[in-house]
C-alpha cells in the first residue's frame, strides 16, 4: 500500500502574483503532488487554504499517513482548531513535512514551542546544499552536496529546538549559512522541515529536491498503529498495580475520579 | 549577585485542603521558596495564581532569572496572555523549572509542543529517584539515589520531547519507571523538568529534594544578556550582504517591507 | 530480499555450564537466530568466538545488514583486528544490536568511546520492561510493558552517551532502574543495545523478546549504499572548488599531497 | 580558584617550519595559553609531545581541570598508554577542547567511536563563523558571526557522532559549510572540538577566537567530585538489595566473585 500523502497549499501567490502563477500554474502544492506520486510507494494528493476546512477534515486526517506544509502570506488565516487537529494527528502518528516559509505556520510553531525565527533575503542567490548526515534515509541518492542556483536566503539562528538530527546545512552566496534539514520527533510523528522553495523560484521543479521530498515522505511514515493513548492521562489504581502495594497516608482524589488537567 | 528566582505556586489546595495545608501551612511556594534561600547563590521570592497577573507583570519577568512553577488544580485559570509572557521571556533566556503535576501547566505544555500525558496513582508508595548523569550539575551532591517514601506515581510513557539529557530515573513500588529529570533548552531558556512533589505528601520539606531544587536553579540559570533576537525576523538587504552578491530574479518584497508571519 | 542478518554469539558457557547448556542446548546464538528467521523480512546465521577470524571474515560482514553481539565470559579473547573490522562496517552502515553483557565487549566499548560500566545482581529476579517511546519502531507491538520473570539485574549509572532515544526503561524487583533499550548512530551504522539475556535463564526463548529483537533488526538496516566515505579525508584542489576561489597565503602540503593522519 | 587549565601542543611545525615559527615563535601552545589567561577566571600552561609523557604524568592530569589539545603532523607519536590516561580523566570530569587538525587525534578518535574524517584545501580563504545557538555559553559576546579571513577549509562530512548541541557553523569562500563548534559530554566530561586553527595563519592571534577559546574552558569545567565510579562494574549483593528481595534460580558467580570484563 502506497503511502497516503496530502500536500498542503496555501494557494494564495500563485493566485495573486503573475510570476507565481507562471512558475507553478497548477499551484505549488499540485507540482509537489506530482513530484511525489512519481514514486509509486507515495499515494499523494493535495489540500488548500481555501477548501472547507482548510481541506482537512478530521476524516481525511485520520487516513493521512504524512502531511506536507507549505505557507507563506497568511498563515493567519489557518483556523486554530484545524491546527489543533493537525498537531494530534502529529502527535498520534502522522508525519509532517514542513516546507520553506512554513517555519512560520502556526502548526510548525506549535509543534516546536519555539519563536522559529530567521533572518532572509531576497536576491536570487545560489545555494548550495551539503549532506552533513549521509547515513539519513532523507540525504539517500543525493551526493554529497546540491545546488539551488536562485533561492531566497535563510540565515542563523533559526530558533528551534535542537533536533533529533541535522540532515542538510545550507551556504548561501552572500555569506549566510543555515540548517535546511533537519528532523524531530513529538509522540509519535516523525516532522521534517526543509529550507528551500521560495515561490518566486521554480525550485519544486527540480530533480535533488524531488528526491529529498520523496525520501523524506518515506521516513516520515510511521507504519505503527495510531497511538491515540498520547493524550491519556490514565489512573491505575491500587488494586491493579503490577507489583501489590498498600495505600498509604491520604489522597486527593476518590477512586476512580479523572486527575486535574 | 544571588540568582533573582521567583516560585510560582497554584495555591489553591494550600487553602481548600486542610491535609495539605496542615503540610504546608505558608504554602508549598513559601517552603519551597525557603529552601532556595538556605543557599546564598540564590535569591528566592513567590508569585501566586491569585494575585494580580498571577504575580507575574512583566517588569518582575524581566528582572527573573530562574522561574519555578507549580500548578495543579487549575491550570486553566493561568490567563493565556501569562503564558506567552511566560515563554517570551524563556526564549530570551530566564530559566524554568517545572514541578511534578506541572507538566500539564500551560507553560509548560507550551514550550514541548506535546502532550505531556502519563500514568498515575496516588497511593503514597515508595518513589527511589536513580542519578542516570551523574557528570550533570543537577546530580551534584546526590549520591547514586534518594529516597522519598510517600509519593504519587507517574509512570512512563511521559509524551515530552527527547531530552537533551535524562538526569533521573524514578523506580516505584507498584512497579512503574518513569524519567523524573529530564532537560531541554529552548531559545536561551533552560528547562528542567521535577517529577516530585504531590501536595499530600511533604516532599518539599525533604534535604535532597532541596539540593536538586538548588542545583537545578544554578544549572538554569544564563547570565547571557537577554536574547531579544530569539524573536526576530530580520531582512539583510542585498547592499548590505556580507559577501558581495547582485540581485537577480523576481521577488514579492519591496526593499525595507517586512516578512510575512 | 530478506535482512542478511549475523548472530555473533561466544558460546562459552553453552559448552562449560550445564545450566546454560540444558537451557540453550543449540547455544544462545542459535536460539536468537530461529527467533529472527521466524519473520520473513529476516534471513539469519551464526557465528562463534572460536570459527576462524571469530566467523567474521571481511567477505562475510561485507555481505551482512545487521549483526548482533551476545559474549560475556571472554570479551579479552575478541581479536583487536576482528572489532576494527566490525567498527569500520558499521561506520559504513551496517546495523549493530548488542546484548546484556555485550555492553563490556571490545566493539561495544569501541563505538561509544565511554567504559560502559554499570550496576549487576545475579538473583533471578523479574524485571519489568516499560515502553518510554511508543512511537519507536523497536517498541512495535509491545504494549506498554512486558515482563521477565527471571533476570539478573543491572542497575544505573550506564556509563555510555547520551543516546539519540531511549525506547525501554526496565524496573527491578530489588530498586534499581535501568535504561535497558538506546540507539545511536555512528557514521551510517544503526545502534541499539538491548539489556535483558543472562544466560542462566530463558530470556531468549520468550516471545516479547524475540519481538524485539524482530523489531530491531528491522530498525537497524540501512538500505543505503555502502559509505565507503566515512573514512576518507579527501582533499578538494582550489581550482576544483565549487565557487572560484584564489589561493593565498602559505601552506603546509604540495598539490596533491595527502593530509596527516 | 581559576580553572586549571592545559594546553597541549604537537609542538612540530613550529620547530621545521619556517612560516609557523614566524606566526608563533613561542609555539602555538604558548599563545594559545597566553590568550587563555588573559582571563582571570583560567589559570593555563602548556605541555607538548617532547615531553617526557608527552607532559602529561598522571600527577599532572590529576590536577587539570580542562585540557585543550592541538595535534596534526604526527598523531601517531602519541603514546597509547597517554591516550588511555586521558580518556579516563575526561570520563571522570576532566574537560576537553580539540582544536583543529586534533580532529584527527587518537584521544578525539578514541571518545568519538568514529572517524572523525572530513574534506579539507589549504588556501587561505575566508572562513565566517554563524552562532547558531546563541544560548549557549561558548557564544558568549560573539555577536551572531566574526570572520576568519585566512584558512584552511574543512568541510562535511564530518564523521562524528550527533553532538549534544552545535553551537557554530561555518560558511566557506570556496562553497563548502562546516559544523565548526560541537558538545558531547563522556562520562562527567565535557568535550567541545573548534574547528579554526591552521598552523600556517595566524588564527590564535584574533580577539574572537580567544573569546570562544576562553568560554569553551569556562564550560568544559565540571566542579564536581572526580567521578571515579564511572569506571566501576560493582557487584549488588542480594541481602544489600535496596528493596528485599529472594534469590531464585542458577547464577555463574559465586558470592563476592567479580563480574568478567
Amino acid at each position: 500500500m502506497a503511502i497516503r500523502t496530502v500536500v498542503w497549499g496555501e494557494n494564495i501567490h500563485e493566485q495573486t502574483n503573475k510570476i507565481v502563477a507562471e512558475i507553478y500554474p497548477e499551484g505549488m502544492h499540485t507540482t509537489i503532488a506530482k513530484a511525489l506520486n512519481a514514486d509509486t510507494a507515495i499515494s499523494a494528493t493535495t489540500a488548500t487554504l481555501q477548501e472547507a476546512e482548510h481541506g482537512l477534515p478530521q476524516l481525511r486526517l485520520d487516513e493521512t499517513d504524512v502531511l506536507l506544509w507549505w505557507g507563506h502570506k497568511d498563515h493567519g488565516a489557518v483556523d486554530n482548531e484545524i491546527v489543533e487537529r493537525v498537531a494530534k494527528r502529529v502527535w498520534e502518528g502522522m508525519g509532517l513535512i514542513v516546507l520553506h516559509s512554513g517555519h512560520f505556520s502556526k502548526i510548525f510553531k506549535r509543534l516546536m514551542g519555539t519563536p522559529c525565527a530567521l533572518k532572509w533575503r531576497e536576491a536570487g542567490e545560489r545555494e548550495r546544499l551539503w549532506v552533513v548526515n549521509p547515513g539519513h534515509p532523507i540525504a539517500q541518492g543525493l551526493g554529497d552536496n546540491f545546488v539551488i542556483e536562485y533561492e531566497e536566503m535563510y540565515g542563523e539562528h533559526f530558533s528551534v529546538p535542537e533536533p533529533l538530527e541535522t540532515v542538510f546545512i545550507s551556504w548561501f552566496q552572500g555569506g549566510e549559512v543555515f540548517r535546511s534539514g533537519m528532523t524531530w520527533r513529538r509522540g509519535a510523528g516523525n516532522i521534517f522541515y526543509f529550507r528551500p522553495g521560495h515561490e518566486t523560484y521554480p525550485t519544486y521543479h527540480q530533480a535533488p529536491v524531488h528526491k529529498v521530498l520523496q525520501n523524506a515522505v518515506k521516513w516520515a511514515y510511521n507504519p505503527m498503529p495510531t497511538y491515540k493513548a498520547v493524550h491519556d492521562a490514565p489512573n491505575v489504581p491500587v488494586d491493579k498495580a503490577l507489583e501489590p502495594i498498600t495505600e498509604r497516608g491520604p489522597r486527593l482524589h476518590q477512586a476512580g475520579e479523572a486527575g486535574y488537567r
